[in-house]
């Protein structure tokens, strides 16, 4: 099986696993655990930021984040697919009890204009408008990057009105290897942001939650109350600063992957890429082939590829660390031959 | 003053008065109080339902209803725009812990294939869909009337996939009056229905919430939380009745002053009518008119005349119980002065 | 029948019905009608704050407080059988987040000392405690007055420790009464104290909570949230005026009139007294007379009285301004006839 | 430095390390990680409950349990000082939405009269009772075992008012091997139940829920919106199975030394063991030597011996398999010259 799926399903490699094995562990909920503390440290430095927190998923890191920004009855602008918004089965509204604001992106950017225009005056009947909420790349935008100078202009009015930013970031390492931006300046236009090391990075758990140390203080009890304060957590943070430290330049193999399979698919009759391809998603439209996402992925299986529906006429094909060059000819190969036949 | 800023503003009428002031009351806490029980049984009757309870307000009457459908974590439908998610102090994510998904209607309407589509799949990261919301007539459309037809595809939709749905009817009786459709029609798509007697009906405090039994005995708790089980509520239950029982068909007045005060607008220089003006609201532009909706506001003020900025661009005008027909002549004439003098 | 389940069942006096009928009203969402403004204005003197508002009921203004003056994950300290913890739906917990700590008192008040060591250490395990909430008269605890004292210690301890203070004063005007303290040295113990119109004071529907003009500004939004912002609230806030101006100093008629029940009562074989009686409210503790409270109260009602089982063993009898001194005789005469024939 | 300050400072085995190293692993929020379903079948078959759930700590554990079986506006009852009320930052009100009831237990054991008592009646002014939480052993209380007895008393009780149970078994492999009794048995008093692999058993991280299938499907869902559905979760899982297979038995070696500590320690002029030592922990009282628990911590410190400040005067000593036999003579003889030399 070739599983592109999702970028969530790599296997540590042998480093990540070596790491583990002879980490140096202690009790991280007494905040003593020195591979954590590293990790923490390594990832706050490589973000600009004062302070960062390990967590155990992204959905964590951004649950934490609004938990921490807002309170309940206030309202958060975020993108109409973004992770936040779409994928954490409503969390914000079910624990942080703030209502989302959505605005449909261009590529996963909003328009800043009408974020503007989304701000909520102050009135009795309205919430107050306290979170902006980014993501780079964005997931369901088809791992488009967000560019650097939208960001800005977004964190700008968000500066002027007094309102947060928080950045979804658990893929902004594909943005920054794909725009040779620094991470840092990324980072700059935030209040916080989070970074999985269990995507693209391949680290088999956990994420980082970034900002002013105030932030993670409090961040810090807002991890506990969601069960993420765990123990000697060295054992999943060591693979974690491999991660960080050997796994971001090789994200290029991944994008470049994407691009060649991109490209092959848009040569075979019936199909068409919906998405830019920036990153290493491909976004594969299949009503024309006949086929809905779901049947098209039953397809592919039979044919040994692992893919995701993502839209009713929408497939989702992921690269990663253990997807290789010669795989994709092999995926190419496969699906030429299968639509051929008219499966 | 001539005050078109909403059809909250109405003073109870002399026979309003008198029914507080003969009203036999008891502590409705314990439901002992007649003139309530009385209001909530007339109430049901006339929508056609089990039970009604008597709330203090539209916004409670849709809170304990989204209370009552829903559990946090859960994901509810609604218009873009509507009361519910504009209006309403993020409530329903800050108390019902739920997520709005909102959709862009036409005139207030939503279109049946996007609820639909926006229905959530059964899936480990996304909220389930467990209620829908309608609101009839609607406000920020310009007090749209949405079209039966356009209910009861929604409510077979939502039936077929076991989704409750609730009306916002504030102005359920403007949307009655306007299309001649009886209310039990309305009604009938709904599992639950909220319908202002403070509005055009024009009593002084209260709303009602209509739904099965089982659904009202839930309600009634919730309410207890909200704080709005109250004592010897007859008080203001009294005007109510007078209002439910005398009030509804004179709505047809509201109605012909807004067309006559649209009409009488559009042949303005500089004004635009952005809305059909099917009910009681008119939705008048500005920009051409060389002012913001602010603006206009304020130059209406100093004309004696109260009106609400709704858009950067956009008042509204609302007519109501209080506005005769004479009045709207005599806004007419100073609007069409002022905007001659170039104000 | 003889009403003495509750304060509560009072029905407005002709003066009130008055008021209401009289009323000059206007908006009070846009804070525009002038008898609530004065019934807000002559709160706030009467009580020594700043301002004060406008609510339903008892329960959403003690709610309001609380949502007002925290934030979700924090603990609350409260008397182990207050209103607020008993007899308010859980919603602390439901809508603000809040943990309940509860101390048990002695007769309604709190030992400052357990307090004390109620109050959370600053520990990643714990939440942090941000308000104390008191109860006088105290309900449960038999109408018993919490003393100035007890409340000025709490006070204290709560501005070393930078903590809240809230006061539910449904029945302050009880303890005013009882003590002869002035209202205003009781309300100056707090940050923000809710009074009750619609117990003691007989008026239909309402209480007011009062605090310092920020408070009040934040109460307003939450308020709206609850549903709580009425319109032509006018009808019910003039006879509230009634009951704040012209109905405190008649309580002592009430108190008087549960003193002789309770006298009267404990002269009857198998009964007794559990209370100290300071109030409106006599304990009976029924166990001796072979009845549960439940049983007692059926008893009662056979003899055309009705009470409240408050416990399995403990009746609650309530004095209010719609029972005469010669109807207590008469309840008197019947319960002290109906145990002589071992009902 | 010897760490007896809790149970959660262990340091994986080399077995553990040797697991982690070699895990096989999958994506396991696709629920394909062989490693985490190995260990789920395990607990669940050790529980004798259908299907058990990995989580990334007890408090995660506890909550999802919560959330699963309440809704907001219902009441919990639970011990007066059991981890889920007093460590878990009011999370159970903060997003369960749930009221506690507390009642203090006898060494950990609540009363099952007690908690009949506590059950709340079928009334609009109360909330549903909808869960008892037990805790064994009881970490509060000393380590105490909660016997089988009480457990199955409150069991029957619940069942017969259609109440759930819900057992946070942090430590309930302590009571296992203290009683001889089946952890079966103590299972099948709950509906649900929590065990931790990162105390006694010494695992780095993780604890498991247990419970019928339709439970834990429920379960998985409120585990994603805590931020703890993880990926590769068997590199921590594979630890975790070593813990549950091999780590049992063993804990009577921290009982003995716990025995022998407070046996040791009661000895010493001016100090005095508070608890029975049922399991791993002594709870040692300090205010006859003259010190607050926190100076007596201190003194420790200075003596090469960490602990905890457990109350205002007592200190708690936990064993556990980073402490051995000859290091619990280390200590005895330390304290002893300590407390003789007056410190």
């Amino acid at each position: 099986m070739i599983d592109l799926r999702s970028d969530t399903v790599t296997k540590p490699t042998p480093a990540m696993r070596q790491a583990a094995f002879g980490a140096v562990v202690g009790d991280d909920v007494y905040e003593e655990d020195p591979t954590v503390l590293e990790l923490e440290e390594t990832a706050a430095q490589m973000l600009g930021k004062e302070a960062a927190m390990f967590v155990t998923s992204g959905t964590q890191g951004n649950q934490i984040a609004v938990l921490t920004h807002c309170r309940p009855g206030e309202e958060v602008i975020l993108e109409a697919e973004s992770h936040i918004y779409y994928y954490e089965g409503a969390t914000i509204s079910a624990f942080a009890g703030v209502q989302p604001r959505t605005i449909a992106g261009n590529r996963g950017a909003m328009d800043p204009q009408a974020i503007a225009a989304a701000i909520r005056e102050d009135d009795i009947h309205q919430p107050e408008t306290s979170l902006i909420c980014l993501e780079n790349t964005h997931n369901r935008a088809g791992g488009a990057v967000v560019p650097l100078e939208n960001m800005q202009q977004i964190h700008k009015l968000a500066q002027e009105r007094h309102i947060s930013v928080h950045l979804d970031g658990a893929r902004l390492f594909n943005a920054v290897v794909a725009t040779g931006v620094d991470v840092k300046q990324f980072a700059a236009c935030t209040d916080s942001v989070q970074i999985c090391l269990s995507k693209g990075l391949g680290a088999p758990v956990g994420s980082l939650i970034a900002g002013s140390k105030t932030f993670i203080k409090k961040a810090r009890k807002w991890r506990k109350r969601l069960g993420g304060g765990i123990r000697q957590a060295g054992i999943i943070a060591a693979p974690g600063l491999v991660a960080l430290r050997t796994m971001v330049d090789r994200l290029v193999e991944d994008h470049a992957n994407a691009k060649k399979l991109a490209e092959g698919l848009a040569e075979i009759k019936g199909l068409r890429i919906e998405n830019m391809v920036e990153t290493n998603m491909v976004m594969l439209h299949t009503k024309e082939a006949g086929m809905t996402a779901k049947e098209f992925v039953i397809m592919l299986k039979q044919q040994g590829i692992l893919a995701s529906a993502f839209n009713p006429y929408t497939v989702r094909l992921t690269t990663h660390f253990d997807v290789t060059s010669e795989e994709i000819d092999v995926v190419l190969k496969r699906v030429g031959k299968a639509m051929k036949q008219g499966v």
